[in-house]
């Protein structure tokens, strides 16, 4: 029998607790798959554990500890004493990611960090190897499994948010405090890491712009049903000229789009390319078991000897300069000319409408509309003109819809 | 600048073309995915070349040549010469896997075949490395674009078969001679390279029974509609005890499931297990460039050093005691008595109605029946005795329909 593999593992929560657990169950598949058995031979844990004993009887350090302060001093340490590093922290990777894969480099080991995005669902191997030397041109994400519960159970029930968010919440899959889920940061943590691999360029967290779900309304997502639109917590990253947009903005999807049927707390990404038109692929989201496994998915590919941390390409620039189809929703007073002073506003700054519904009477007249794209620049400025007509009975409501061919 | 990673090329049609274009477009980021530049050091021909000097001038074959024999041949010469081997060609691999499995690992060099499955999509990959050590008890794929898209077609046009063919052969989605894609045969061979990944043993071929779509009637795609059904043809490979059934047939899917949304000529497959409960991977089906651009990724895969070939890890026993849940539609004669004589024949095979609809008057009365899971043996049994019934006006149609939980 090989030597075994000593894991050094910072952290001893669920997700922790989920990795030792398979080790032991899996031994045999793990020996069969990487030739070598692999044990735990230190753990760090809050209260007991030495870093420096643990890293000096370790030959991979496997960071689950969490937060990003102790977490980046770790692993700085590890990989500077040639120790590769598995890590599932999102945070740690979209905030310091230059500092550590340049470290990474400088000591010739491995950092993998397959858990960090979309739990099990093997996203970053899939950028990283499978389409290497592809020309990326957008990835698109539900990358928030919170976020995708609450919106489902929204349109399902027609819950408001806060009642959505309690039963989330109840049922586990929102934490007592969800802000960094529902408010769009912590997706935006999983896009900085998507867009560093997809663009090879070394996007970190302050480079995306994020918008959240707080601030959904129930019967909008109604209406956009009607419409046969589906509303998600949508992450993208794409090309937009020479330049890259990394953000993260709830969004209306028709019913072609890949990322459209995606159900309660699963994960999907779209990855978009001229060589491979489309690829999908979709799973649970984070869950003990599931982070448990990619982690050991990247334990096995640093044993079995795959490749090194490759250099980024020279960084490309950021740019909010984009355009987007937006829905709108209208409440106005029940008078001659409305829509023709709204369509007005509108076309003066050059925003073509694809549909208009208007519907009730009296207290109750609204429009519904959904516009061609256009510079967001140019919708905001418009959106701030109708807010300000005096027939508005409150301000106007918009979100996004994904404007796109599909093959089918 | 490193030396050039030297490339023979066996073969020159349009994944041949489409690669050496790929190889020039993409030069400057495949030098930057691993570290050397890969160029064609030669090309074999139909009608010119010579084998022995092309794999004297290379460090890596790849095999497009097709066909079985002259490919087994140069394959296993390159492996024993100690090259690594990329190829495309799912028959060579689902025929002679064994074989060429254990000459590359006698040899300590790589065999790699992302493109034989699935196109683009990564599901070797996703196999052999990300759930290296996952307990997978299912994997259950739409592998054949061709009959995606005729299925595709019947179901959106209400088609025969035969013009949906027509119709696919005419865009290009079918081969003049599509038998192999409609049959279920070329399905086969690709569920027979993902049983052997997923389930680390030496499945061939020759253990996968098939059946493909030529029988497949209009109308009962149009009544499984109405039930919610959407009528695919499946590889399904699964844990059946302590055996393993590989499979390839029509089936009725539930709206819930991830791959009933899959359109036209795309590809998808949903690996299952306790530790990931499912992730589903889709995109375009073989294409030139989508094949040539997975034959990249194994290329860059192999030139950045990565895993060795797995052992297989003993044979598991194939099985087709499976059990299935069937749609049943029966033509009958309008007279008192049928439903009770259909349901005493089935009762006796100890299948359970789940649900039954009766159709039409006079020439025209049918039954659409839906049975609940049961040995496909009994149920085979009860079909051959409704067959004799004397007030049956045509011969019973009956189409599996996959009975699952979902997540949601």
């Amino acid at each position: 029998m090989s030597e075994a593999v000593r894991i050094g593992l910072l952290g001893s929560g669920t997700v922790g607790g989920a990795l030792r657990k398979l080790l032991v169950e899996r031994g045999a598949a793990i020996e069969a798959a990487c030739g070598r058995p692999i044990r735990v031979s230190g753990i760090l844990r809050r209260s007991e554990g030495d870093f420096d004993s643990i890293l000096n009887d370790s030959d991979l350090i496997v960071e689950l500890i969490g937060g990003v302060d102790d977490a980046r001093r770790y692993v700085l340490e590890a990989l500077g004493q040639g120790r590769h590093v598995v890590t599932a922290n999102k945070q740690l990777v979209a905030r310091h990611g230059d500092e550590l894969f340049d470290a990474a480099r400088a000591a010739g080991v491995q950092l993998r960090y397959e858990a960090a995005v979309a739990g099990a669902i093997p996203v970053v191997r899939l950028l990283q190897e499978a389409l290497a030397a592809t020309e990326i041109t957008k990835v698109a994400g539900i990358v928030n499994g919170t976020t995708n519960f609450i919106l489902t159970e929204m349109a399902r029930t027609r819950a408001s948010y806060a009642d959505a968010l309690a039963r989330a919440q109840q049922l586990g899959f929102a934490e007592a405090d969800p802000t960094e889920d529902v408010n769009g940061a912590d997706a935006a943590a999983k896009m900085a890491i998507l867009a560093r691999l997809a663009f090879h360029s070394p996007v970190n967290l302050a480079d995306v712009s994020y918008e959240g779900i707080e601030r959904v309304v129930a019967a909008d997502i109604a209406y956009g049903a009607e419409l046969g639109l589906t509303l998600k917590l949508l992450g993208v990253a794409e090309r937009v000229g020479d330049a890259l947009s990394v953000r993260v903005f709830p969004c209306f999807l028709y019913p072609g789009h890949p990322l459209a049927p995606l159900p309660g707390a699963f994960n999907a990404i779209t990855v978009e390319s001229p060589e491979i038109t489309e690829i999908t692929i979709s799973g649970p989201g984070a869950g003990g078991i599931e982070t448990a496994s990619a982690v050991l998915g990247d334990i096995l590919s640093i044993v079995s000897g795959s490749a090194p941390v490759p250099a980024p390409r020279g960084r490309i620039e950021i740019s909010n300069h984009v355009e987007s189809s937006y829905y709108l929703h209208l409440e106005v007073a029940d008078v001659p000319g409305v829509l023709a002073a709204v369509a007005t506003v509108l076309g003066r700054s050059g925003i073509s409408v694809k549909s208009v519904v208007q519907r009730g009477l009296g207290d109750d007249a609204r429009m519904e509309m959904v516009m061609h794209s256009a510079p967001e620049t140019a919708f905001a400025a418009a959106l701030a003109e109708l807010a300000d007509l005096d027939f508005m009975r409150s301000r106007p409501r918009a979100i996004r819809v994904l404007e796109e061919e599909f093959v089918s």
